[in-house]
């Protein structure tokens, strides 16, 4: 399947926290860190490990830009 | 001022769309390319060019992952 | 590749209008009408037609509830 | 009151699950499973309880489009 | 209805905008100015005009704090 | 920097509730409370307290009208 969402970007999970019904997920991506909070059934759904390689998915009407 | 979002990608503006209302603005984030969705506005207010050093911005609740 | 994505709801494309940079496009999902406002540039790369069978997908935090 | 959002899905509550700050609820809309990620604070102040009848809301533009 | 969306800043509507798929709406809520990037079809369902008491409907997730 | 998106309001941070993962704040504009769910993270980077005067940022494409 193919998404809308314009950003797909490939890296590699740095780190996972936990809570009780969200989890916050780092990317490494190309030397910078990407951010993500979903769910907690998400990362156990895609069975998400330190080390895996993913792609962290942005539709482009959630980014901002800074000058 | 400091933003409490998590995601602070530094790149380049290689391309600026602008519609009447949004315009599309590609950035490239260490050789991938970044889509944001903005208003022309918001485009204008930044004098954003292409070549423009910039930050994409990205609440880390907005960041979805997939494998 | 799954996405973390909690919300993937199966339905037929029922109307696409297309402006400039972005497009409304409309989903019959079991009944009711799922509208989503996309690029126009990522209706074009899933070549996307009235008719088609897609899967609306929303991520869980930008679900509200009213009662 | 009417709102702008697009997306006003009925449905019925089939799980509720509360963290400290959010909470998640899944409605089954037609058959589909909707999953909504809100705050404690609104599943109380709306007195949420599974087998109610209410409306999954989404703005147009969170809805992404797979196919 | 009650939404679970936890923002509802009451004001009055200053400026409509329309382009062909989404307008821009600019609202006063107590000398502050808030803008809306909503569908056109929105913005005629509601039947808006300038003058027009309303409420900005934000979901907690979506706001973002800077200090 | 200058932040693309159109929401910058200003206000006293009145309340902070600190999840594992997430955490509410909330501030109180002009008189409206608004709510902001952040990662907990963001909350000790920014050393946010009560009292702190502090602008919510939302992106305007987040923002809904209901009348």
């Amino acid at each position: 399947m193919n998404i809308s969402a314009r950003n797909a970007l490939k890296g590699t999970v740095t780190d996972i926290a936990k809570g009780q019904i969200v989890a916050k997920v780092k990317v490494d991506v190309g030397g910078q860190t990407v951010c993500s909070i979903v769910s907690v059934e998400a990362v156990d759904d895609l069975g998400l490990k330190v080390g895996d390689e993913i792609s962290a998915i942005v539709k482009a009407t959630e980014v901002m830009l800074a000058k």
